[in-house]
């Protein structure tokens, strides 16, 4: 049963380091009354991203800054409860860009009806979703692994990471992963199939880099910069790409982020990098939706999901990613269906 | 009159920073007999560019290091003074990849006919050389201008930069040069028909800088590195290219060049840059040369040229290039021609 009143998450403080709960409200709202063309939305799953990281930041960049004292938004994943739209109806599960909220309204044009019989509804935040389709574009159009070469992958755990590697398998080349643990190590070698993987938490880092880069590096996919970029970089082979992602390893960090100059080693091996945003490929997402769909049903992808449960933990999940703590995407699950029963 | 002896400029140090008179030895060698195929050339001009610091260490590069107590190598132009060859006779003017000596032998294979038609023949070690090239591949090739676009060089004044500026206005572009002095900055406004310039040698150089850039970068050649590059990177538009063609700025810096991290800031303008060698391009000389040809012959293109008379002063004509003491291109001149009188 629905109720009268809701929570919703706002930005009450701009962190200025690591994030906190002082950073964050739950806010009560109420149950508005739908408008023609809108639907009342109940919050099933909720994506917490480390990009959401440069929006709680109040700088110019690709995408606006979050406002102080308003919702933080982010992808959702939701059950329609109520509809004043032909398009859609109660039981119907959608995807959109919405508020982190136990409920939400949305126009019927804002959202997309997700159908439960491809995969379970929670790839649409994942694998299916934006976080598939970011390693996807990122690394096959930046990053154009070549059958033979070797692609390293920075962050190789987390949601868009673990894509990364096993498309580069798909396209015939060596995955070399990065990740903050031992035993992300092994499941990126043993679960996942990547040919080698290194803790870059070790003092032995450095040197477990280089053993595991034989041929040295064609194609770097980059979700962490800092550091674990620096080492990565000056092993890049002659025409390398590097495909930048993110830079979590700077996203808490107050002033400026300062390394080595890597001008000099992109001339000595006439290597590229580029950043992007999955907006450059906007396009183009029926192309990378179908390839990703394609190759999860044929068992040639795996995913993993790591779900807290209740919507007061969302905060939580969040300020997990910059620790590390999920393997693949990390989601907050925020109620059951009432209607669809999934 | 051939001499029995000639002198030849070795490397006897590696130098730690700015290098000095003390790296350098001026070494007697005698005049060898010719074998089947190879010229005695006399050298007339002599090119000195920045990337040859660079080979002065004993690191792995694109380009083998200079060894210690044998000749440094680099752009010459001469005359045949001798010929064992049917391809040459006494008097051609040629160029090549030779030492820097008062006379070299070679074979006839590695060196290539200079036309003394078709423009004066130093412009063979300059803009319709290597360093022609240098700008026209890495401007149209990565750069890729379009009308109306904004193209800031750095090192404007220096031989590439002069000519990367040049071509981006032919292309329709907005050209602004960054340069070491105020003389430079009206240099490049005045002769050489740049939209703006800026001093990066003044306190106010990144206001200065902004001010100069009211549309952001679209397109960056960089020669330089440093400070420099990394304001011009802070101004970056959506799309834009770097070109990574030298970081002179740090060539005598020992230790570890540090600086701001760049990564985010070509994540969020979804941005690219790309280091390049010449020996890229090899393929696709004879399309560079020709249309730099015809540019120059159409009154397009201008060039200056900063000339040190005397063999000797090969290495203070070196050293100037740090100091930005050359307006386009350092040549040294070594000796007029004896035969073709030019």
């Amino acid at each position: 049963m629905t109720p009268n009143t809701y929570k919703e998450i706002h930005l009450i403080n701009r962190p200025e380091g690591t994030p906190t709960n002082e950073d964050f409200a739950f806010v009560d709202k109420e149950i508005p009354s739908l408008e023609t063309d809108e639907l009342l939305l109940k919050t099933l799953y909720l994506s917490v991203d480390p990009y959401m990281r440069g929006r709680m930041k109040d700088v110019k960049s690709y995408i606006a800054p979050y406002q102080l004292n308003e919702a933080i938004t982010g992808g959702v994943l939701a059950e329609v409860i109520d509809s004043k739209s032909d398009r859609f109806q109660k039981g119907d599960i959608v995807t959109a860009n919405l508020a982190w909220a136990e409920y939400n309204t949305a126009k019927a044009d804002a959202v997309q009806k997700v159908d439960p019989a491809i995969a379970p509804i929670t790839t649409r935040l994942g694998i299916l979703g934006l976080t598939g389709l970011t390693a996807y574009f990122g690394l096959l159009d930046i990053g154009q692994p070549k059958e033979g070469e070797t692609v390293v992958v920075s962050g190789a755990a987390g949601a868009v990471g673990s894509v990364v590697g096993q498309i580069a398998k798909l396209k015939g080349a060596r995955a070399v992963g990065i990740a903050g643990s031992d035993e992300k190590v092994d499941y990126l070698i043993n679960e996942l199939g990547f040919d080698a993987a290194v803790n870059y938490k070790k003092d032995s880092f450095n040197e477990d880099l280089k053993d595991a880069l034989p041929d040295g590096v064609d194609v770097y996919f980059d979700n962490v910069g800092g550091p674990v970029s620096d080492a990565v970089i000056w092993e890049l082979n002659n025409k390398a790409r590097v495909v930048l992602c993110g830079t979590i390893s700077s996203y808490n960090t107050p002033g400026e982020d300062i390394g080595p100059r890597i001008q000099w080693k992109f001339i000595t091996t006439s290597s590229m990098m580029k950043g992007f945003t999955l907006g450059d490929y906007a396009h183009d997402f029926k192309t990378g939706s179908v390839d990703l769909a394609k190759w999860l049903q044929e068992g040639k992808l795996k995913y993993d999901e790591t779900i807290i449960e209740g919507f007061e933990k969302t905060p939580e999940a969040f300020f997990g990613l910059f620790e590390g703590t999920n393997l693949g995407k990390q989601l907050v699950k925020v109620a059951d269906s009432e209607i669809a029963k999934l």
